[in-house]
């Protein structure tokens, strides 16, 4: 499949709503992305199940607080200094470039990447949405390196990162970007063909560009935002995207501490939620969605917050009071909910105490221990679908 | 001059004079080097001045608070593992180390490096004493770049570091050296011999072992600790070691914070100096001495603290409340008091708002301050001599 300006355009937004609002903003990354092409044609994506096993594949990222990449937009180059100096460090040259994260502004780097170096993309990563450590990836849990690693940043300067574990990279390479200003430049978990087939969350990127086609409304008329986006996840590999609550931003707690963008957003409810409240925490990504004290999603699963007029979803920092959000719920991949999975980026890491509950069993709950009548909640459904 | 064990134990407290309080407990790298020197003979240290030009030399250190260091004793292979990181990375294998400082543990790690990879050392430096932060080198002052640098942890991870200038490298360095718990291992400053002659401290390594010596009595007596100090120091480079005061500690103020060991002494004075109060700050090394307000030594020229029974030198993170002390400031060599040198690690670079004034004029302005009349201020210092 060949990946062109139109199709970075959509997969920014698709990326960002699977991105459960972290990531950073795609803006950044699709204005580099669409420059890049633009000047050097489209990207070539491959199928990640048909790829020589022996291929050798350098995902490339950005690396840092959302909050703090969006004020220090990079030049394009940094990214490929940073692959140029693990393949130079590993004395072998890429074959292809693969996001780490199928979230936010990461989705887009490696197409900024890949047609300035002429490399295609391969149409998987290791998140299946945005996360915020680096060890939070399939490739971790399923026994894939991130290390060496390269850290640039747009002085010029650069790191090789050689650790024992993914952990240590994660912090080691945490402290580095937070010296850097809050945001880096990163090229990590070089892999081969044969493991991206048996560790990586696999056509996440076509899929971002598909959602992001059908929130864009591209060749679908008659339906609101919402009623594409439910239908166009139905039955990949994600399953479900299930609206979870409509409001009003009441209220915004967000601060930028040890390199990452945390806090809470409270949301009234509005319509049909009208008297409810949800409280969304956030550490970058999205993490839990409390309605009235009652948790209706958590990681691994996706909750976006989208602009209630397009269905555009709105990233953490870029949340404001006073605004309108329809709250969607999105189930992940099977690959992200093993118990090894749960153990990296299950609530119990973030420091909730309760254990994950799939998205569409919560979902069930919710609506049950809401004590609706059945056939309301039928009816409800029928309208949001 | 071949360096055996004997040398080690004399170095390790001269070093640590020279030191100024900094570089880290010198009796943890003095155990490693003789631990090294046992096991695989003694070091070969090589004249700076009649080395060849196109010699390569990779310097090799700890960095971090000493508070810190001696908490987290060393192996004696990270090291190593710096200097090979770092030949690997530059694909060319070193024909010697150096020490980067000449105070505390650092003067002692490349023996370790040395004696168990059979490299020379250099009889140089690039501090000419201790200093906190990497750029506060001669060879930074006068062009040579720090980069590429390796930094190593005890637990196997490994970076290497890149920067655009020295200032950058202390700043991503010092943070790695955070997220690796506060100490790391170096190898950075790869340069040639002809580097090393035109930039290095010379003979500030032999001249350690000197002092060492001097102070722990080996072929001298009937002198003190102090006169013998005052008398090795004559006539070197370093050119005057003067004794600046003679007190018990009262007051001790000290932290661990954003990777230094930063702090105040208080000494309040005895015998000459009853009645008189001295305040030393440190931040890891001695930076200024303040004698009832009046400022009677500062950076770069050496403080020293020593104990009064064996003028063994107190290191910052081994100073006491009810240490009775005698302190002592040596001037250092002209290369490091040029103007450019006084821009890196002169008082104001520390926050100071003071002109550097060389130790031997402040002493004189001192006593003179303190009208002493003239025949009994010779006599003071006939007594010390």
């Amino acid at each position: 499949m060949k990946v062109g300006v139109e199709d970075i355009k959509c997969l920014a937004i698709g990326a960002a709503i699977l991105g459960a609002g972290g990531g950073g903003d795609p803006y950044v990354g699709m204005m580099m992305a669409v420059k890049a092409i633009e000047e050097n044609g489209d990207v070539t994506l491959l199928d990640p199940l048909s790829i020589d096993d022996d291929m050798f594949i350098i995902p490339t990222a950005m690396m840092g607080a959302p909050t703090i990449m969006n004020e220090r937009i990079p030049s394009g180059g940094e990214t490929i200094k940073s692959l140029h100096a693990l393949e130079k460090h590993l004395g072998r040259k890429a074959d292809a470039t693969m996001p780490i994260e199928s979230g936010g502004i990461n989705s887009t780097i490696p197409f900024n990447v890949a047609a300035r170096t002429g490399l295609p993309v391969i149409d998987a990563d290791g998140m299946g949405r945005a996360f915020p450590e680096l060890q939070m990836e399939t490739f971790h849990i399923y026994g894939i390196s991130g290390s060496p690693a390269a850290i640039t940043d747009e002085r010029g300067n650069t790191c090789i990162v050689n650790t024992v574990d993914n952990f240590q990279l994660e912090w080691i390479a945490r402290g580095i970007t937070i010296r850097m200003g809050g945001a880096s430049h990163i090229a990590e978990y070089p892999m081969t063909g044969k493991d991206v087939k048996a560790t990586g969350i696999h056509y996440s990127i076509s899929l971002g560009i598909k959602i992001g086609k059908a929130v864009r409304g591209v060749g679908v008329s008659g339906k609101t935002a919402l009623e594409r986006l439910i239908e166009v996840t139905e039955g990949t590999t994600y399953g479900k995207c299930i609206p979870l609550f409509k409001g009003k931003i009441v209220d915004l707690e967000r601060r930028t501490t040890a390199g990452f963008a945390v806090g809470n957003v409270t949301i009234e409810g509005l319509d049909e939620f009208q008297g409810k409240t949800l409280k969304i925490s956030f550490q970058n990504e999205n993490l839990v969605a409390i309605c009235d004290g009652e948790v209706i999603a958590s990681v691994p699963d996706i909750i976006s917050i989208l602009d209630s007029d397009r269905g555009f979803p709105i990233t953490s920092e870029n949340l404001r009071f006073g605004y309108r959000v329809q709250v969607v719920g999105i189930s992940t991949p099977e690959i992200m909910r093993t118990p090894e999975a749960l153990k990296v980026w299950g609530p119990r890491y973030f420091g909730y105490d309760f254990d994950f509950i799939p998205l569409e069993l919560r979902h069930k709950e919710y609506y049950s221990r809401a004590r609706l009548p059945p056939e309301k909640m039928v009816k409800y459904r029928d309208i949001l679908r």
